[in-house]
């Protein structure tokens, strides 16, 4: 199972945060290796041409609420940073470096309230942040983001089981359903749709 | 309670299709007056120069899954118009004219495959189609989605309750939490947040 994301999205953080429906969680399950992927999310959003839904003030003012709502019912501790949102580039090169520091990234900046930019220094320690400034480490973000991108990811988090793309922390169940073979999706039927020619909107 | 939806949208059918979490489910349940908004949801996307997910490539290969899973899990009925997406200014206008047609125009949308211009007359008559060129008809559906731009509503489906606005057919049990008073969020902490200036992402 692939899991694609980037700490700016608090709906990244309470997929990986959760204790039955993560990914870490659900690959320990179903016996299946995990491979993470941070990718930067700026990118998908600028191959499209989109904005972040932080950056849309009343879609902003509804994630808020409903990422509080959603961390309160699933029991995840949330605290938004502040400022939010904020620049993910130092914290995904830090998690290119080394997968071990993705628990204490993603609780940095969804669960201390903190200034990240300020704070990071501290949690990592001055020599990892030496080599987020190095250009390899760069450019295997930067390779990471392109791959997600071609393999079809739009947005995070990113489920992909198999050929199977699945976004979203709130499709977690649909993730569970396709791990254990329990998926009630028609294919044919979805792949029949998908191939038609698109229609016009507007 | 208001709803605020569009045909165009997949997840707007399979809010109001559910007899269990659907508006009209919920404002029976709670004895709550229920408004009907039928707005135009690209002048949404127009306000703030977004696309819309069906017009993603990849987004829109995702949406025709999950809404063809989340069909088959709320065992609601579902086949996609052809050419999908369509445009639903036609469809719009008429629930301007007349609540007693949404049912019927959803069904045409999303439950009979069929291509919806073509066969829009034969559901609403000749009458109610010649009303749809009416002037007065089409500045109704612009107030309609002006209206509710002015108040926050930037997707849809969304339902407001009093002061809360949700977004999402998905998010249907939340409404449920807010209109049985027993919504978990913290509303001081997340107006809080809101209020912040916001920083910057990229």
């Amino acid at each position: 199972m692939d899991f694609y994301f980037d700490f700016i999205s608090p709906y990244a953080y309470l997929a990986w945060m959760n204790p039955r429906t993560g990914p870490r969680a659900l690959a320990a399950r179903y016996g299946v290796p995990l491979v993470v992927h941070p990718i930067l999310f700026a990118g998908l959003l600028e191959k499209h041409g989109q904005l972040g839904p932080a950056e849309i003030p009343p879609k902003r003012a509804f994630l808020v609420k409903d990422v509080m709502r959603h961390a309160a019912l699933e029991g995840i501790p949330v605290a938004f940073p502040d400022p939010h949102p904020f620049n993910p580039l130092a914290l995904l090169r830090l998690a290119t470096i080394s997968v071990d520091v993705i628990d204490a990234l993603f609780t940095l900046a969804w669960a201390s309230g903190k200034d990240i930019a300020e704070n990071l220094p501290s949690v990592v320690g001055a020599e990892m942040m030496a080599r987020t400034r190095e250009p390899e480490v760069k450019a295997a973000l930067k390779r990471e983001t392109d791959a997600a991108i071609a393999r079809g990811v739009f947005g995070v988090p990113t489920f992909i089981v198999g050929d199977e793309l699945i976004w979203g922390s709130d499709r977690a169940a649909d993730v569970e359903r396709v791990l254990a073979g329990a998926d009630p999706l028609d294919q044919a039927a979805a792949a029949a749709v998908i191939a038609r020619p698109m229609g016009v909107t507007r």
